[in-house]
């Protein structure tokens, strides 16, 4: 049997996801902001929830557009995805300190996409939740756009990125497949030809 | 420039927490549900988000005790999981089923936590958000253990567990360590000692 200590009551759900999301208002310009309190809340409508703090530069421009786009990290924006943690947009343009180019977004009219992430998700604000440190902004994707190059055909592979996520104080890269949605009661000549396509 | 496709505004976001979520009632017998749907929200108080279908055996056990329990789950409990996610506690044992332990869970009446899991977040639910297909369980964390092996010294060392993240249809372990959060504003002497107690 496992041994257990017991540790204070602190927020160590884990891995979760490391995203960048950018933001813009009719009256902010652009801005990026690292989260990790994020997640996906609902299948139909595809619904994400992002936790801000109610001091931080971007919490008040997704407040006035209601809009904000979450970009998938991938290990070659690591360094940036936590540069954006580090420095607020009060006092830097991070898409020029990190090299990062703002891209038209689908469905949204103010925040724009990161081009050099593997991913994004536009999103409309449609509620928000005041928990206590954090807001919880819910936003229903509206807009979904991947790179090229993760696609096999019609088949999307975001396994190979090598996505970032967050746990407990590091970034890590995902890596091994373990396996795939209903593997464990699979037959086993399915189980062989799909696990056979992760193993590169 | 990165060429990008257009996909189906859908449930994007990776990598997400791929952890067993357990819970009892008065009236129902210790169950496990595995979710994906699950995020950090709120750091202060610590609070958690699981997303739940109405239709699930769970559903109506956290509904009506007001209580789940978050367990981490690693590489050698990956099957439990996704097994766990094919099958209905409504027709299947499935602690005896994947060789699973309830034990008591600290500062909860009911949801028991996995003993074979590395860590377990105790939760009462403090808010319930109908969001569509899925009901958002929100909770506020009570009650933290880890596995005592995690630790060096008062240090926990989480990313060494090997967790299991879920990526768009995958179960992908969490490997290599990119960065420490701050590290890319670190000074060049406290980037180098703290990156080299990660490589292992």
């Amino acid at each position: 049997m496992n041994n257990f200590r017991t540790f204070d009551p602190s927020n160590l759900l884990c891995p979760v996801p490391a995203v960048m999301v950018s933001c813009a208002s009719e009256t902010a310009r652009p801005n990026i902001i690292t989260i990790a309190w994020a997640g996906t809340v609902c299948s139909d409508p595809p619904m994400v929830s992002v936790s801000v703090r109610k001091n931080r530069h971007s919490h008040a421009i997704i407040r006035e557009s209601g809009e904000f786009v979450v970009n998938l990290v991938d290990e070659k924006n690591c360094k940036a995805l936590d540069f954006c943690g580090m420095r607020s947009g009060k006092d830097v343009d991070k898409w020029q300190a990190c090299g990062l180019t703002p891209m038209p977004a689908l469905n949204l009219d103010h925040a724009p996409a990161i081009a050099e992430c593997p991913a994004y998700l536009a999103c409309k604000v449609r509620q928000v939740l005041e928990l206590g440190s954090h807001d919880m902004f819910i936003g229903e994707i509206v807009g979904v756009q991947v790179r090229e190059d993760l696609f096999e055909g019609k088949d999307l592979h975001l396994e190979s990125a090598g996505l970032v996520a967050y746990n407990h104080g590091v970034y890590q890269r995902t890596a091994e497949v373990l396996g795939f949605f209903g593997y464990s009661v699979a037959r086993p000549e399915v189980l062989e030809r799909r696990m056979k396509q992760y193993k590169k």
